[in-house]
């Protein structure tokens, strides 16, 4: 941490908001520098001036923590998606903990190391190989000495308190954040029981992150917090939804949308969407606010802009901004100009321009989760044969549901 | 131009695809640097990380043509829009040019000075008036030798034309591109009218950019052809659109849409929708093929994909995407696997998730243009006053709509 | 006629509004007398109590016309549709004068006899075979002696003359109504010209009924209009559309939409939609102004209502109708009563409770028209064989819609 | 009951299907006989042959029940609802009793009497004023013999109960059926306890009627059957559910929904719809199966047809309707021939039409039951100056929802 910087837990025990950072593979894969499908980031080496500007973008937001582009970073991970580089896990991690920290160092935020969910976990590892995979990578972050450690993106709390386990070993500040909607984990552990597991692990800071959109991933914390203090514990919070608006999912998230992932864009939230988050999320106790997939620096800004008057600043890129579309009272076409104020854009009910299209898709529902065969993970590409197979699954998933 | 490449022209006439480069102001405005309203590109000077790594992306997208970020640099635009910086116009376009031809050096691609419509036309300043606006931005453009000249973004013919003349003088190629629909431009003149004069005032290549949605431009991209192939002429055709969906638009765009510039998020087109336009494109015999506000650097990797087959090769950022979605193969979940097929992409029809939500909006229906009063440019912003008086007119408007 | 009762003539050449009626054959169908497919109205022997109470409603809603329940009631047609009662085309005819007569006895009603297109026709029958089976159906109107005759839902204007000229030999006066859009008949003549046709034919009355929603078919009137009046020629002018809202039609109408016949409910006109219509009809100067398929008596009413002022009196049916919802002044639930008023119900976009629904269907464009092979009717009903046949130029149909 | 009928427990204890009948007020209203907002049946009086027809159109659609039309008949309702004819309960409910008698012994159709809530209970009369009134309509369907007594549409299971003991001193069978969602009655009793306090006040069938779509109502009387069973009682179950779309309605159904009672149009459910119903309320266990409001008699034959198989017949008016739509076998168009099978019309996803309308309605929530003076009803219609203050409280409740 740079000197004269406050930790993270310094910022929460004050009271402070703090601003997480937007979401990385979703926003580098549409400027041409993630794989969807393998979802790993080897750019953090091959690319780092796009990372780095991207980092920037949300320092520029408002961010106050730069999380190390590691999301799948793990050894297992590399090898099952087609890392044809033959970079290893260590040279990923360190590049990124490298980009994160300079830009980190350019404004008033903190680094964190992230950890997630590992195909080993999946394919039923035991206990003892899936925590050596998050010590390989904690390794990286104690090295680089990074200001505190994040396990997210988990979709079994098991996995996530055994993450946390490991990262407790570091000394330094843990958080937790599970990407689980109102009804609980794949095993159908409630989201306060999960809370409660996950500070019993040791997490001063549990949350939500992904998979849903962003009312429904305050309402999930709601519940965490709910557990954590009927349980007499205490902790932080932290929420990093998606930017995508998902009322039609059920349990497994926004993977399950057959427009997942390629196909999202009329679910992409406004930037006046961000502001009802913001504040939703702030009056319901959470602190740490930020965003996950879909989230561009432009909602982050949106968030900061919310909770201006909490904070007291806006951040830099409000410089480009008028609150509440108030910069319109530039633009060259009167009716424009009449939209510059807060009730019109705080009331906007945006057309789709896609007059075939519904507004609820039916989510795929194979119910399976870790232990099934389907899931073990393997590191071949599949096959046109188990393409065929799949699709005669899915069209059975899809014809059970009710 | 590099030593060894090839001018816009004697690609042109080779038959050669030229892709086009996306939207730089909505980018970079989601990014934090420019300000919707006044859209102005001081960006150039004070953030050309942000800026050359935009044109990088779209680089590497497969764009052939680095338009200089310029749009509405004009120093009469400029002084109307704010610009506390103090920067002159000369400045700005000096900065983008370096910036364009620093990364157009990184690969095939050609740079691209452009002028679009100014205040003073609109406020109803002398021919000779607005030609030395664009006089004064082309001489910039000749001191840093761009490849070719872009007159783009203009309303009204009659100013196309004036800039068009302007910019021949320089002796370098020129397009010129209005943003109309198939209605013709904002004084009725047709599509095939209005390309006829600009092929008549020296423009080589003509076409359509902005305003309207990808198969809307085609479509008046189309009418432009036909009449200049019954004058007799011959031209070279160009089309750079929306990334937004505007079925229900009138004769003035998207800028008439109440979702216009800060809900437009339903609208976004899937990289599948920009398969389509770009065979439509082709299909229609214009080769030049770029995009506007709202494409996004994956938008434009989409058109280099879908035309690979004629051009023999993909772009960079293919390494990091599979074609029709292939590379899901690789994805965690096997029902996501099974998406990893043209077929399943080329139909989806994607939900919005807002199901409080429409499909068409009414746009707004002033029915002015150049000459009212209404539209008369000043400097200072809109007062609470004058936005009273706008929402009485626009109440007007939209109930006199049939 | 009723001793005392004005023709229709002598009513439109007055500038009297004359209310059609609504559709038999849909409220019928929904009521359990008509079957869809045939949809012969053999109920008229059968089931004359509904018939008559049909009728009654739409006596009670305002309508002047009792059009006879003849609708596809020709020998030619009953053949072909599995009559398996071995009625006799007379025998339907004149029961369904029967009841027409009767109600429009106990009001101020005319009774109007109608013809409509032939599966002889689009089997490519000889005029004379054709004229036939109208002038059959005609000698028992004439026998009956109905008030006026109408020859309406053709999509072929050649038909529809030929049907004019058998009629005009009665020496009633004849309305002439197809059902075509702005686009004109199935062979391409265009609105404008079918009414020049239909009027010189000896037609007093042209218009359009059935296939397209309500605004749709007044702006195809309105260019029949134009077409008589360019030629020189005067004609009064009818209208009685769908209470289907139609905007994804191509030129064949509702049949060709996926939803046809049964699953149009999410399209049906709400009374205040009628009142639009209403109003738009009668600015646009048509005088005969009625209903078609879909139409239910409120709908008539609704009509009523909104040229009670012109008309000077309100319909019967509006003793259990508060104007613009007015009645709900007495509503149980208060916040139900501040719904009684005009502005709330003329400005409500109502929610359709669909979410996974569209707003917009793909039609089916088989485009082919009499003289195709598929359309030469047959009395077998449709087999396995031809039902896969079918779906297979459906499929082919549908791909090649662009 | 007509000699060697069997009577409603009989068939349901013999574990016969009883099919009941749809919405009389609704259908009414839109033939022109009802007026919205009293709701009260004065036509059972005034118009016969209307209410008349309505019966035998559902019992060809395969009634077993013709319910006298008597909603709303009670002397207090009348006299607050505007009853200029000066018509007493007694004369309405008479009349009423015969009608449907009349068509009962024309099929194998029961006579049902009908109380339901009253102004009284609202406006907070005492107990027994509310039971006089109960027992006043009751007098008239003992002197009429009806064959049993239904209870229907109450919100509040208090009042519910209070029916039921006055209707139990009859010695005739008794159904009760409130109109409640999954969430329970108004004052938040659920349905499992409703259901309980129900058959312990002497109801022998208990279910669900009106409010509500037919999914949500069968999901409704689950959770009764639920609640009687682990009470260890035991009871009949009956659903009449809406024939309109509610997913978007909170505990109140559909008359918070902005669009009732005048623009539900779009919201209402096709044949195909019903057919899902059908099954899904048998497979429940719901042997009393019908409709209310919104349900005309071809969405009833659609329920018969379902259960054809299980009840061994078809009603009669599937003479004039091929199941699952087979009679397009015979429609003139061979591509309207091809939707002749029923996977066809059970995978339709309809569309609106209506591209300015959303999917979803916000519904007002004023959340305010009996005991509220909002609620003391009048008989004066609500003034002007009342409206105005409703429409103040209305924007307060739509504000204050979440």
């Amino acid at each position: 941490m740079a000197p004269g910087k406050k930790g993270i837990l310094e910022r929460l025990n004050a009271g402070e908001i703090v601003i997480g950072d937007g979401g990385f593979v979703f926003a580098l894969e549409k400027r041409g520098y993630v794989k969807a499908g393998p979802w790993t980031p080897e750019a953090a080496v091959t690319h780092p001036e796009a990372v780095r500007q991207l980092h920037r973008e949300f320092l520029r937001a408002g961010s106050n923590v730069m999380q190390t582009f590691t999301f799948y970073a793990s050894d297992d991970k590399l090898e099952n998606r087609g890392n044809n580089l033959r970079l290893t896990g260590q040279q990923v991690n360190e590049a990124a903990c490298d980009l994160a920290r300079e830009v980190a160092n350019e404004g008033d935020a903190l680094v964190a190391g992230g950890v997630s969910q590992t195909p080993s976990y999946l394919s039923c590892k035991s206990e003892s190989e899936v925590k050596a995979i998050f010590k390989k990578q904690m390794d990286v972050f104690m090295k680089k000495n990074v200001d505190f450690l994040i396990a997210e993106y988990f979709e079994h709390v098991e996995e996530a308190e055994w993450a946390v386990q490991v990262l407790k070993t570091s000394g330094k500040p843990v958080a937790a954040s599970l990407c689980i909607g109102p009804e609980g984990d794949l095993n159908g552990v409630s989201p306060g029981d999960c809370a409660v597991k996950l500070v019993k692990a040791g997490a001063q800071i549990v949350g939500i992150n992904c998979h849903f959109d962003p009312m429904t991933c305050v309402k999930t914390v709601k519940l965490m917090k709910e557990g954590v203090e009927h349980a007499g514990l205490k902790a932080h919070y932290m929420v990093q939804p998606l930017a995508y608006h998902t009322p039609d999912c059920s349990c497994q998230g926004f993977i399950d949308l057959p427009e997942f992932p390629f196909a999202l864009e009329p679910r992409i939230l406004t930037r006046w969407d961000m502001h009802k988050y913001a504040r939703e999320a702030y009056k319901v106790g959470i602190r740490y606010i930020g965003g996950c997939c879909g989230f561009e620096p432009y909602h982050i800004r949106a968030v900061s802009e919310e909770l201006a008057p909490e904070r007291g600043f806006l951040p830099a890129a409000s410089e480009k901004h008028g609150m509440w579309g108030s910069a319109l009272e530039m633009h060259t076409k009167p009716w424009v100009r009449a939209r510059s104020r807060r009730d019109y854009w705080e009331n906007i009910l945006p057309a789709s321009g896609r007059p075939t299209c519904p507004s609820f898709s039916t989510p795929e529902n194979w119910g399976v989760t870790k232990g099934h065969a389907d899931l073990i993970q393997h590191k071949e590409a599949t096959s046109a044969e188990e393409i065929r197979q799949l699709m005669e699954k899915q069209k059975k998933a899809k014809t059970s549901v009710k």
